[in-house]
């Protein structure tokens, strides 16, 4: 990154997606918020919406009016509902920004897929071929030179880094991987729905789309990259009383039942060697959410059973941060040329 | 049961699992309390350790004396540490007590499961041979005329009730089982530990256990017993932020992949439907714990996966009611020739 | 009461007043559900609404036709938003039924008090002049003898049982009564509101309606016609991040500084002696809202600070019982001539 | 400060105290943590009382031993239960090490006070007139040049940022203050009781230590010295079900009922001015705690009620970063010449 500030504005800023990124970019070294967008609160101030931010940030939400932010910035991420940024981002590329998209409009490679799962006729599959997947850990090299990222979902984040070294090094029967994954309710968005009212989640615990979660196929292609053949998983996710914070348990038959906890300490440990954010912890300890608590790490906890001829990992991030808006901005330090850890938290509070 | 009321005893009332006890008993209609007995406790009324009890329940804590609780007790329930109940049991039931204990101590058949899994050495296989399972879904008859009962844990509880169609009509491939579970902190007990501290816990969300619990062997005991033959299953516990309920997780492979979720819908409404708290879900709706608080029920929800040929099968329950207490009452009921769900709560308060 | 059940109805049944008092008249002995009415969700399965109802409730949610209900019902709850029970209730009361306003629209004596505070103007003062405030604790024979209950809001029950004994026997000097209320975010409905979501609220605590809120003059009216005279009390409410329960710290001078805590215990003592929901705590005791939870109970603790000569006295309650349709029950008890505790629930579940 | 980092030790590191601090001086950028010591866990990793450290803190909790901690260390904080720093600090500044004593020990200029409250006899009056109160916001110059801080209590920062323009302006009738004050569960430290387990604290909402609180004296103290005589104030705290963040509701008669609000937010403003964590919160606005979740803030609610005469003033703040370890570290900062709020985080994340 050189020495002036890299412009940067956020379409779709008022959502949580949008908040963190605020969050992140503020305290960013070599960043400046140049621009914040949004439809239904274009015109407010930001503080008006985030009522902590008051003399904090003083920008206005702007309408949406992309000659106007290419403009003004050189990097544009983009907070929108699914099936809205793949309207935005051709424009804006043309234009010469780079694009790093919080939804699912960018992380699918086969385009009929995304149409299945998401309901959404495309005809940009040049555009969509273009995308990176902006999962640093997996696909560092490719994301340095793109200009566009479609960024990983919340739980194919916690997963694919609990899942990637088995696939990967073809330790697991694919078939057999079932992913059990909780969520804080942060992760439904700012959308006021009944069911993630106080009073109906609090004290709470249940799954929700059993057997047909969006996030199945995105797990699954990048999953089948890894494999080298295509895999099926079961994915089912759960939502937990609690704000923040993503837990995946994963389940997976070894090909080699001779495989003990200390072997697949090794393997991850070193699969995960240039990655500082990921954090493999030691023999026996298993990681609790709240320690990824506002920062970008994922941490690791593995078990095998010989019982059963199981491994059993299990990963833990703040879906936000390294779930989301931390990512899109690790992404964004590499696609600078940046240090990719530049202006993200590595250390939470707690408790 | 006759006009006049049963008189019962607890042992080790001071705790969650004596509370919930205290609290079902005392709104039975058919039951009047007459001892509350404990160790460390003994001497204190009862409503200094519940002090939202005062002028509510005027019983004090008695010292544990055999001969004086057997003298005024025909039923007694012991919540005590595993590994006391045994030493206690044979002396009240030689004086006549029917005994419901709420600890491991009579949950196993085998005693050297119990050894393996619980550290302590026992010489009472003739007692233990006597005590009936108490889970009146699966064996009612045998609680009907049981004298001593080993209550099950309440994970067991939860998963049991999810598996047992699938087990005992061998639908599923056993050994493809895995069973993902997340109870509330109050299952720890009320002793106090830094891990469950409020300041802790909340907020957070983790696996504990793996791969080694205790309740893995009492699963797969009344598991294999459904089967007809050894099953073993993969037990996971995690611990959620929220007090109280039991979610259980299941996930097994169909022999006959060409089974449907409606299919069993009916064959689960079938197999409990003599078993007025279990509440079978309609198609596409899952359970939520909270739905279970402060009741007796255990909700059931059933999907099919046809991408993967997979069962997932949701319970829930209040880990303190239908996981300890509530069931142990049920059985009591049982036990005295009453209807199972006297004074057993039926309805939860929501949200 | 008869020996035939009392056919009750209930208009607005679908948010947490409706759910409750369909929990509440559900196990009622002397109560049949005979209609549940309501606007957006009429011709819906209530247990479609509340899908833990499922094979519980089995009634539909009917379209709002007064003569229909009336010929069906001799005793009308209405749990909808404020303004609408005061174009009902008096055709309900010409056909003969008794009806219990759980909304604002029947609590004041001074219609322009409602005006001021609610901004709908009333022309129905002679209607309004019949309703009696639905405190048994202050108000037991009027009920008893009431057609039109307006019943109370949360937050003045839980305020007023703490006050009234000071109020009624002129202990305090009136106007320095500060009272300090923290409520779960039930208080706030079903309603889907931002700042209300878990991700919002929870981990999270902040006053609302300083100065403003509209429980401030109902609580006035009450605590003038105690003291038999005018006066002024200083109201803030307090959002917590829990879902159920609500506690009044309550401030004010002692006249009289010689008078200590044991003093006001028994006082108050006496002042509630014919009130079974009512526990007063023993010296040194404080409420938790956690006590009273899911019952009818109000639970009240008492300080005296000889340093400041105040008297703090606090009280806890459910706020959707005890603050909302227990009370409206026993409201309905005692108008129908039974025991005013009938159907309520009085020991809480712990923990 | 100079270029060298300044070595830094904590007496009493396992505690929430000891790790705010590990936290927030991981991250300063003048600091090197040079020593971290305790008792109990004396010889054990760090990492092992807290891990998700692991990899990221390589300190061992050493015994401790003053010579060498005076030797290795320029700056100490001491982390103790109340009645131990009395006795270290003298030693320590001897040697010519800067003490910041989390504790209770140097918070009072009258011993006479400490002894009454805490239990303790004293006899080090020499030592404990050369200590300064470390909250900057009001004694910033005195800090400045101090070798001997008593870092302030939790709930007296929250409260005296509330109460002190009114105090020192003479605004308010001094006896008229009452301190409304709510706290997460984390004020209580590590250590582990029943009361504060999440199965007892979660859903549930109390006061304790009313009007004997030991945080009373301390407010008065600070109190007295703005109002230029002696005050009393009444104040009571609340234990809320979460994990961090004090809100104070203050309330008290106005002397000059003429001062609206907006008088009083440029009153605060004006105080405040050079105090950057310090937020006066705009019109109609009031505090959430979240707000200040991991961050040095204190935000500032104001309202007045021509009612009753009375303003009432909200306060937020995190308890173990502004109220206890943050606030240390500012005061570091000053002692050691540097800019105030160096490594001190000034922006939440939300939600």
């Amino acid at each position: 990154m050189g020495s002036d500030r890299i412009q940067v504005g956020i379409i779709g800023a008022s959502g949580y997606g949008g908040i963190q990124l605020v969050r992140l970019l503020l305290e960013h070294p070599q960043v400046e918020l140049a621009y914040l967008g949004g439809h239904s609160s274009a015109g407010k101030a930001y503080s008006e919406i985030y009522p902590h931010l008051n003399n904090i940030v003083n920008l206005k939400v702007e309408p949406i009016d992309l000659d106007a932010i290419a403009a003004r910035c050189q990097v544009v991420f983009l907070g929108l509902p699914n099936g809205l940024a793949c309207d935005m981002a051709p424009a804006l590329m043309a234009k010469g920004c780079k694009v790093l998209d919080l939804s699912a409009d960018y992380r699918f490679k086969d385009l009929d897929t995304y149409t299945t799962w998401y309901k959404k006729e495309r005809s940009d599959q040049e555009t969509a071929a273009k995308a990176v997947y902006g999962l640093p850990e997996l696909y560092r090299e490719d994301i340095k030179t793109a200009q566009l990222i479609g960024c990983p979902g919340c739980y194919p984040t916690a997963s694919l880094m609990a899942l990637s070294p088995l696939l990967k090094q073809g330790l697991i029967v694919p078939e057999t991987a079932i992913i059990d994954a909780k969520s804080g309710t942060s992760g439904g968005g700012r959308e006021a729905k009944v069911g993630m009212l106080l009073a109906e989640a609090e004290g709470s615990l249940g799954a929700y789309g059993v057997a047909k979660h969006r996030h199945t196929p995105e797990i699954e292609q990048i999953g089948s990259d890894l494999a080298g053949s295509e895999i099926r998983v079961q994915f089912t996710p759960h939502l937990i009383p609690m704000v923040r914070g993503i837990l995946s348990t994963v389940y997976a038959t070894l090909r080699d039942p001779g495989l003990v906890r200390d072997d697949l300490l090794t393997i991850y440990s070193a699969f995960y060697r240039s990655s500082p954010f990921i954090k493999i912890l030691p023999s026996g300890v298993y990681p609790q959410t709240k320690w990824a608590w506002g920062t970008n790490l994922c941490y690791i906890g593995i078990e095998t059973d010989p019982r059963t001829d199981r491994v059993i990992v299990m990963s833990a991030i703040d879906n936000l941060v390294k779930g989301q808006a931390g990512q899109a901005v690790q992404c964004m330090n590499l696609m600078m040329g940046g240090e990719e850890g530049l202006g993200l938290p590595r250390l939470a509070f707690y408790p």
